[in-house]
């Protein structure tokens, strides 16, 4: 019989699937510095919040600068579709399971309303925040002017998939280069998982990349078309371009890992696995404060003809500042997210991010397979 | 201690277990080209219909075709058995679970009546329909020239496990070479899951292949035989094979990925593995036109002696259209499948299926461990 | 850091963890030649029954034997300790899950009576069947004498692992050698897993070999001492074993792996890892003239301070002709294993057993995870 | 487009994913020797029950000495906390799962009392006990006279992860030569996993190394921070690093394995993966003895800002006599452990702990997915 060459397939990991290697000395936690810088702008805490409608609004914008991280504002979602977005959001709050795709469907199919990008733009600055929005590549050419004139701080242009180059009949595709010189202001792009399409992304000149595609709570983009990389493996790559950037040009962009998060856990192996900062949606929708209430759904989940994603009911949990720095009672390490990448570091023996991103990381079996698989086995004696 | 060479095995992989890598450029869908060739039948949807009494009847096979797939009508089950096929169906649908098997066993074990072979093609031709039939190979002599003769388009020889060589006692082994020349019209011979099996049969001259052992829903090869292998495994084989064959050759014989689709997801990844189209059960079972009425069954389930099947109920979920091409108000992937595939090449970058068989998978933990378990570790907090 | 080389740990499997590629050609079922030789003993049905009470008695073993294969009965079990086996039977059956365990304990600490040995034997003998009786190896020199006087046909020596050599303060080992010239029969000895044990018991001169520590379902062997490899590397392991003594001594000795079966998957799957015979305990409980009466348990259960079993409740589905041969309504692959096994041997081109030793065997995933799981992933919509 | 090379990551595994492989000669269980030695200590039972409030107080510690193992008493937990601290186990046990956090994060803000600790170690020794207490790092300075004076036979420094160097501003770390030094008793450090900070505490001259990170019943490290490293790696890796060392200065430090254990077999695994001892936590929870009443937490479980642990129910099983020596009825593998340890000893044909180091262990599926499945795959027919 005929001999061939079997298509080889390489392993991909996601946060479940690793665990970090403690160091061989420890830092005390108070000692680190977990500074995340893009361009001229320094965040004492490298966390971002998504850029989508249960996340974050005018107010977690502000609150989170406050605490040193950074909220992207959604401009194509319910913030520049209606005047009075609280409406919508208890509105889709209140829906049922069975009509709530349905309900979204047409929620989103209102007009993006181009005065309100100003004025949420605005009302940001107003609350002394470093200002950060978002918008589809589509949109841009049309949005970045009047983004502009509003004196947002950085732009991000982001979709499921989004790369140096864009195909289209309809639409003459993005010139990141061309954007980059017409807006004064810091572009991030996203989101990609592959090192090739990384390293593209960052020669068009752009500021900081979002990585990730299919792994978020409310997403089901894997389901839907099959595509997505697992969020560890997807960092790991797009760090790995990121450094080979740096060797040819002399700059560092940093990676922005987006999405999959549970816990403090899964927060710091993104770091070890060479995240610069992270971008949070369904643990920020646990906030108080969220413009959720408690509920979380993903921007492509309202897509007219395929829809991927799913209403999640998170629940309420803490405040922003419980969630990010404590204290805490709850045991699961869905708050004090600060403390808990400190305490990383301080037991990994990293001085700051960049060190952390030396640190080992072995692929475990998930947690529930030994220790917390207790109650289980020993339920029936 | 004598040491010895442990017997290594070859990993082989399924849907689940697989992810697709997006692409360092993208394109519109609108611009993607999904046709699929057999001989001189073009289809501009590249999906068949199962073979199977729950998926498709003469009414199936009329819509089917006329939104550019094809289905394919078993020649050995209820629609060449019963004058009113309909009564039996409607009769398996009410049966209970546990006496569904023993009344399958009895349906099934009634006579085939040639002259409805006849009557059924001629119906799905007067229909305007591409005509597709299929019979497992101990009948294929039996039943060949009266299809011939009835004018079907396609001709399909499909079993569990069909090969170029079958030993028997009771009947002359199939020549497929011989029933090439005898017929007018392309031969599809199915079903198989290895290189050098998939070879031989491309040998015989015959026109495409079904690729597919054991992972249908409604399928329990596995269980009772043990004999199987994961789809994206066996799709990439075969399509070694089919490449082989090519250079060998000069002939491109296109490979059908038979079984196992639960979502638009698992279907673009048989693609990335290789497949040229598609066949699909339990997704059009749902299908408000489906002839199962919302109940799914496998064809050798009926087996007198050994069957390996079960009744799934897979309920209805919308109609054929919108299982094609939407709109959908589902999150899950099970509607608008081609408008999951053209977005899938969209963003893999690839212009048609030929350029997504190029696109990279990457082996992945299956998305419930990842984001998708938010609910479950969130429930008791 | 000092570098250091990781101890490197070899990957085993289970039956739920490979799938049986098909062949090239096809073999019509009837075709096929199943035969298993001991000796001069041989079986047209390749399947054993455990030596366990809740399988074996001596009703089971000369209906088993009558079609074609071997039960062995168990002279440490309640057959050789009670004059009425049945009213002790039912009692355990009747027993709560919460008490069974104590139970077991006292019935199995009243003594074995020896007069009982010889009756049970010539019963079984009167039936016209082969007559196969199991000892362990500490109680192997005792019985062994009575079991020739009274004409049984094998010897099995078992016990959860048994080794050619044993070191013991209280009793001088087993030497194989001596036992063999001593007792006019074939010797049957286990159990092992691996390669060098397996080749050292087969020196010894014995006459076939089980195989498997641990993986019964009626054994918690693994949770108790943590020892146990999954059937099918402990098959091919001892497969090579087998392989290894033929190429060193001329002579074959057959293997019959011993436990874990859950249906004719399972048992299939054994065949092509090598085995030359099955050993199956659950599926023959569950026939109606079981003696278990729909439980099972295992013989290192009753262990007065180490308990290594569970009672399991197996229920009775059919008759032990329907277990073997069909016809059959369930289609779990738990009933007509015989048919399963020719089916199998057929889609895989061999003609026989030891052709089925070549077959492919992939590792692949547990068929829940792909298409079995539609019921799960479709529930909620 | 660019080539690089993707960051390669080890595989590790816990006690789920192995299983023991029996030896090529078998021992009677009572020839074989399980001393266990610390210095001029030896050990009958080697296995040390937790310095967790739960598992070990003063009457533990007394009965587990009288048994051959050693209990290690925290003196940082309750029992240097309260006068009655029996009463404050008593409310812990009462509360319910919403409020047991917060009320622990109370119970352990108490301040500890320095007479206390000279109290509790002469209880210990009065009973006639080998007395072992337990410290953090940063409390070891100020601990270790009062422990000295009170004449404590073994000093434990114990905290997450301890190394050989500690970066603080608050306080100078922990230099172990000079601890060493100061007190006249043999010390045990820990937590550590890995090669490399196992071989730097052994090269500070301690007496031995508790190994484990992350995998304790009531620990939730590896959800709150990421880090962990399941104990079979963990124990290889460490006991390398402990044959290394012995090779550059002659001494042998033991490992203890510590924390993830839930049956007899885990326990056998770890002394198979290199352990000299285990340390147990859970299933002495469970003894009748128990200070913590049928419950079981952490001991950073009351952590102020960031807990990291679970209060189980563990329930009461049986005598602490039972749990190590057994006879048992239950049949889980949860007690008579030091029965099954010589039992696996025998199988494997080790003599005593050091041959068990050198029995082959190999990767596993969990027992669940084989022969245990029994009753979920029959449950519905």
């Amino acid at each position: 019989m005929a001999k061939h060459k079997f298509r080889e397939l390489r392993r991909s990991y996601g946060f479940d699937e690793v665990a970090i290697v403690p160091g061989d000395i420890t830092i005390n936690p108070d000692q680190t510095n977990i500074d995340f810088k893009v361009e001229d702008f320094t965040f004492s805490t490298p966390i971002l919040a998504s850029a989508m409608d249960a996340v974050t609004d005018v107010n977690m914008a502000i609150l989170l600068s406050k605490r040193g991280g950074l909220g992207v504002l959604n401009l194509e979602g319910v913030q520049t579709r209606y005047d009075n977005p609280q409406e919508v959001l208890a509105e889709i709050a209140r829906a049922s399971d069975a009509e709530v795709t349905t309900l979204l469907q047409k929620v989103y199919s209102a007009p993006i309303k181009e005065k309100l990008i100003g004025e949420r733009i605005q009302a940001i600055k107003k609350g002394g925040a470093v200002c950060a929005v978002s918008v589809t590549p589509a949109n841009t050419k049309r949005f970045a002017p009047i983004t502009a004139e509003a004196k947002a701080d950085i732009f991000v242009v982001q979709s499921t998939v989004t790369t140096a180059k864009h195909i289209s009949k309809s639409y003459r595709g993005l010139i990141f280069p061309e954007l980059h010189k017409s807006i004064p202001m810091p572009v991030i792009v996203g989101n990609c998982v592959s090192y090739s399409a990384c390293l593209e992304i960052m020669r068009t000149g752009i500021s900081a990349v979002l990585v990730g595609v299919g792994p978020g709570a409310a997403c089901t983009t894997r389901q839907v078309l099959g595509v997505g990389v697992p969020q560890v493996t997807a960092t790991m790559d797009c760090t790995a371009a990121r450094d080979e950037y740096q060797r040819e040009s002399g700059r560092y962009v940093p990676i922005i890992t987006d999405g999959g998060f549970r816990n403090g856990g899964d927060l710091c192996k993104a770091f070890v696995a060479g995240a610069d900062a992270v971008m949070i949606g369904s643990i920020f929708a646990q906030a108080k404060e969220a413009p959720g209430l408690g509920y979380h759904w993903g921007m492509s989940h309202p897509h007219p003809a395929l829809p991927r994603g799913t209403r999640i009911k998170v629940g309420t949990t803490g405040t922003l500042e419980q969630i990010l720095f404590g204290p805490t009672s709850v045991t699961d390490g869905s708050q004090n997210l600060v403390g808990a990448l400190r305490t990383a570091l301080g037991v990994c023996g990293a001085r700051n991010i960049r060190e952390m991103h030396k640190v080992e990381v072995v692929i475990a079996p998930a947690i529930t397979t030994e220790g917390k698989s207790w109650q289980m086995s020993q339920a029936s004696p």
